[in-house]
Formats: structure tokens, sequence, C-alpha cells
């Protein structure tokens, strides 16, 4: 990978963690990490040693939502210098799950690899945005949570509107956006909007323990297809999801992994899953 | 406002608070209240002066459900008495979201103020109906709830069975109206039917708390703007909901809310929204 | 009802179960099985004296999956030996609903009857999605669930990846599809994939006092008509859902259950229901 300038990225044990890096601003969002997020997750879909991508935030923030310096030029210009930066790693042709997820962060649906937010502080606005678009969430307990859109005169932005329902329900999405009120990992937790809150001190471990299992235990070609599944069902008839799932069964008898997760069970081993 | 016969009216701090207001009947639902009903927030819809609605029942009940001498009147008549009455303030042309959600209530979704349903008591029927199309809901934890219907003969009423799964899920949509069980307030917060659940002597103080909180420290275009986000949302691809994001956000950066939302935090004091 | 080699039938008061017989092998998955339990349901969807259906496990467990046999099977023939066999018993005329619903689990939806999972004891893979296409959902709070597919190296089968985020979200369905992970009954009910859970030594007769609820409190009439509305209304807009439930009410005013339900009420006492 090359050198970014506003994340960091460590790949161990299959485990690619891409750390939101401006700390002295709690991660605030910027153009270059828009742009060097989605560069880094799209290297690590690509790559075949990455079988899971974690994203955090360095120092006690998470991500403070849009930087602030940015939301004042764009007021001062009226909305001149607002600016949906694209990354030049954009595909030529993006796949159809990919057109069906346009936008900032609809590329982290067809990433074909697992993604998991461990929310180790403050989340707020665009930052919130990006953790909707992961697959997993997990959080400190104490972390501050607010989706702060009404509070600044703006709208629900980047899919929110689209994506909260499907996590958390009309009801509690409402409440979210409409009284841009703080709340904490815990209360996440229970509305629904992150898998599980834990002591902030845990958080990472924890986290590290479902990346492993994730990249050790399970096979790639299985999370690969069974993300797909999901994300495509929103858009298919039963009839069409079921014979996505058909088909897919079908193509999976030959596979290694499959003979690899048959003989693992019957020899009560490791799985060894290759993706293949 | 004019003057109801079946509801009580009143607006205080941007806060307009529906009573539903037979009390000796628990507030048993009538082609008049549905009425007088609608038209209150239709004007509050109207109302810049309105930036929140409160839903409400005068006494120890919410709503329990339609009045019986009317149902019997229909039973008697094997359906003939049946009047779907509609209030004649019907506006000749409704958007295009109400023409997306007609019927009785359908117009709740349209209105571009939040409504809160106080669910202070008896809970049942088409009066748990009208709660599912207020934005948010807050119930005494003592109040009962049920569905009614497949204990009268009835069937899912009113678009119930499109809006419950939304808000509980599937299962818990079937069990409640399978079964038409009773149930009380505390459980409605389990089950995801209400957003929270209180002592029934906080009830009201709380609600108020929420209300002035939307009336005074959030956008009121923002607000109406999300609203109509997430229920168009479900008609929406991601990418068509995406537009109108898109679309809504580049709108907002001329605003004086957008403006006054940036300064007020910036400057660490309270907002002063326009609605503009 | 016939007689059949790998389930067990029972009828009393209205309430039929389905009971997997292969207590040797935790009532794993056959097609023999499958096609036992399609003619079963199908059997109990057409029978007036059946107005509720459950399904349980023999002995310890629920369902373990598929026969591991089986899959051995597949994985030496590479899928030659595949089978998705199907019961001679499949209609004629398939209803429209069914039609939508294909596949080997889309029958349950549209069975007329009320269909209730009482898990028992271990409930994996194919016996997890069984499930999922009962209405209501019981388990022993001991109970031990997983997807299983993703450490078989397989995929979310069957409908899952449609049916699942339905009833827990999407992020908790992300959760049990790509870890495979075991959880209890206890956990199963705090996701919202059971209803509710119980210590396993009540659970019987706690199934049994809904089932009879249903059996005798709530018109049959209105039950069927309900559940055809919810899984409908998963295709229609919410105008048409709402036109459906307009002409179903119009249409319930003239029967006896209406009449019945309303008399029992004003007279305060049970409801004697036919389902006409």
């Amino acid at each position: 990978m090359s050198a970014f300038r506003e994340i960091l990225t460590d790949l161990a044990g299959g485990v690619l963690t891409i750390t939101l890096n401006r700390p002295d601003r709690l991660n605030a969002w910027t153009g270059v990490m828009q742009s060097e997020v989605e560069t880094a997750i799209r290297a690590g879909g690509a790559d075949d040693g990455v079988r899971c991508i974690v994203l955090t935030g360095a120092g006690r923030g998470f991500c403070a939502g849009a930087d602030m310096n940015g939301l004042q030029a764009i007021q001062a210009s009226a909305g001149a210098d607002y600016n949906d930066t694209r990354p030049a790693s954009k595909p030529q042709s993006p796949s159809e799950l990919e057109q069906k997820f346009p936008g900032r962060f609809g590329h982290m649906f067809a990433c074909p690899k697992p993604i998991i937010a461990a929310i180790n502080g403050p989340c707020a606005g665009i930052g919130l945005i990006l953790t909707l678009f992961a697959d997993l969430r997990y959080a400190a307990a104490e972390a501050k949570f607010t989706t702060a859109f009404a509070q600044r005169g703006l709208i629900a932005e980047h899919g929110i509107a689209w994506q909260l329902p499907r996590l958390v329900g009309e009801a509690n999405a409402l409440d979210l956006l409409f009284t841009a009120r703080k709340f904490d990992g815990a209360e996440a937790e229970t509305l629904g909007l992150v898998n599980k809150a834990l002591p902030g001190s845990e958080l990472m471990e924890f986290v590290g323990g479902v990346a492993q299992h994730l990249a050790t235990q399970v096979s790639p070609r299985s999370v690969a297809i069974m993300k797909r599944q999901i994300r495509e069902s929103y858009f298919q008839s039963y009839e069409a999801s079921l014979a996505t799932a058909d088909a897919e069964m079908e193509g999976s008898f030959a596979t290694h992994d499959f003979k690899e997760g048959v003989a693992s069970f019957v020899e009560r081993r490791a799985p060894a899953f290759t993706g293949k």
C-alpha cells in the first residue's frame, strides 16, 4: 500500500486495520481522508491476503464529523466551495452492485471483504454515516454519538435516510435524525445501531477476536457471496433472491472450501479455507 | 383554529398539542374525531408558528379504538352504515408524498412537522393505528395496548399491515396482530413499538421536553426535509434516495439555517433557526 | 393424515403439532423429512379442524441442520448427488402468494394457518432456516443456534438472505451469517430472532398456551387474512396494501366472525369463531 497522509493502515493475520489519523481534530473528516479511506478499502477488497477490514480512529475519537473549517468555508461561500471529492481510484467498470450503491460510501457495500467499524470514541455526522456502511459495528459504551445534521441546518446526507431505518427501524431513525441528540455506545446497542457495546478498554481486543475469527474460521468465499446476497436482496423479489441462492449453492459444491468445511467438521479440526 | 367538538387544541412555544377529548369513552374514535384530528394536523402543518405536534388523550385513556356503538351499527347493518368519512379539509392537490400515502392517516406522513404520540393510557385498535403514523411514540409504562382486530373478526386495517413490520419487525407484528393480546407500555418499548416508556406521571413532562427541543434546538427546515426523505426512501432505490440527499444538501448551503447552525456551534450558543 | 417415516403429527384442540422425529440424529434434515413436513403443513392448511400448527423436535434437539451423511455424499460427488427433492403434494395451481414465495419453505408463508416453531434444542443451518418461515418462534433459553453455512464453505441458502434481515435487521443478519457463531435462545430473543425465550422446561407449556389462544380466542378468518396481508405487503406500495385492507375490511362486516367478535365483547363472554 502507498503512504497515506490522514490514515494509517496495518495488515496482520489477514486483518487490514485502517485508522483515521487526525487525532488532534478527533479525526474530523476531510476530502483527503475520504479519498484515502476509499483507496485503502478498495485495495483491501482486491488483496487475497486481506480477509477482514477494521475501521477505527486514532487517539480518543473515532470521527467527529465533517471538519468544521471545511463547513465554515462552504457556509462562507454558500456552497461554492463544496466538492464531492472523488478519489482517482474509482474503478472504470464498477460492479453491478456498486452501480446500485453509488456515492461516497456505496463502495463499502460492494467490497467483498467484511468491514468492521470499531467506534472507539466520538462519532458524529459524516463519521456516523461512515459506520453505517460497515457490515458490523462495535462501540465503546461511553463513546458519544450524534447525527448532528438538524442542529446545523443540514439534511439526511449521503444515504443515511435509506440505510438508517434498515438498521434501527423507522422510529429510532426519526428520533436520531430529528433531535440530533447525543447518545452513548450503550444506548447505540439498545437502539440496534451497533452490534455490541463494550467498555472502551476492551473494545479493540474484542474486535480483534471477531476479525481473527472471520480471517481464519469461515470461508472468505462464503462471506463474500453472503455479503453480496444480503445487499442485493434489498432490490430483489423473494423469487429472484432465492434463484441467486440456489445458483450460488450449486456453485459451492465443487469448491475447495465446501470440501474443507465438511472435512474439518467431520474430523473435528480447525478449517483451512482458501476462498477457492 | 376553529372550535372542535371532540378534540382540544393548544399552541404554546411552537408546540401544537391535540388532545382527543371524549374522556368518558376513553376517547373512542368516531368519524367526527377522525375529521377533526386531520383538520388540526393539516392546519398545524401549514402554520409557520407550529414546529412540533403532540397527540394525546384526555383523562385516563389515549384512544380505546373505534367507538363500539359505531361498530355495533355497522354489524347490525352488515356494513351498510360504514362510511370512511373524509373531512372537507382534504387538499385539492395533494403532494406527491401524500399521493403515495393515501387513506385516513397517510396525511400524517406528509405533514412537514414532526408528530409525537404521547400515549397516556389505553391504546387499542384504530387508536393504535393512529400512533403508527406519528413519527415518535412515547408511552406510559402501565398503558395497555392491543391491536384488537382478530378478536373482533376484523383484519389488519388502515395500513397497519404495511407499517407495523417497519416498526417492530415481522415476528412482533404477526404476534400482535394474530393474538390481539394485551401488552403494556413497558413491553411496547421492548418490542420497538414506542421509542420509550416512562412512568405515567412523568410522560407529559418528558414529551414536553422532546417537543420543546424540536421547537427550538433544530432547524424546522432540516426536520421537514428529513421526514420526507425517510418516507420517500421506502419507495426509492438507493441511487434515487442518494440523489435526493445530494440535491437537498446542496440546497441547504445557501440557507439561513445552515449559516445559523454553523455559527451557533462555533460561537457555542443556542441556535435561532427560522426554517429559511 | 397418512403415516410418516421421519415426523410425527398430532391434532388436538385445533392445534396440529408436527414433530421432527430423528432424535438420535438431533432431527437432522433429510429429503424425506422435507417432503413430509411440507405434506403435513399443506394438509393442516387445508383442514378446517386445524387452527394453528406447531413445529418442534423429538428428543433433545430441534433440527441440527442438513444430515451430514447427505452433505458428505454431495461433497464426494461435487454436487451431482444434490437433489432439491420436491414432494409429490406440490399443488397444481399454486396461489398468487405461493408463486411469490417459491422454493422449499415459501409454502409456509402461503399456509393460511399460523405456524409456530417451538425450538426445544439445537437449531442449525437448514433447521434454522425452517424456523424463519414460521410466523412465530419461541425457544428454550439454553438451545444452541448457528447458521453454520460460512463454516462449511456454503452460502446464505433457501431465502435466508432475504428473510433474516426482516427479522433481525441488517447488522445482526450479517453477524450471524458471516461468523456462523453459536448463540443461545436467550440471545436469540435479544437479537429479535425469536419472539421469546423461556427455560426449556417451560417451553412447550408456554407454546401450548399461545396455540390454544390462537385456536379459540381469535377469528381464524382474521388470522388467515392478516397473514396474507403482511407477506403481500413486502411487494406492495402503501397504496396497494391499503386498498387490500379496505376491501378486506368491507368484506369482514358481513361475516359471522365479525358479528361474534362484537357480540362476545359486548356480552363479556368468550367468542365462538367459525372462520365464516
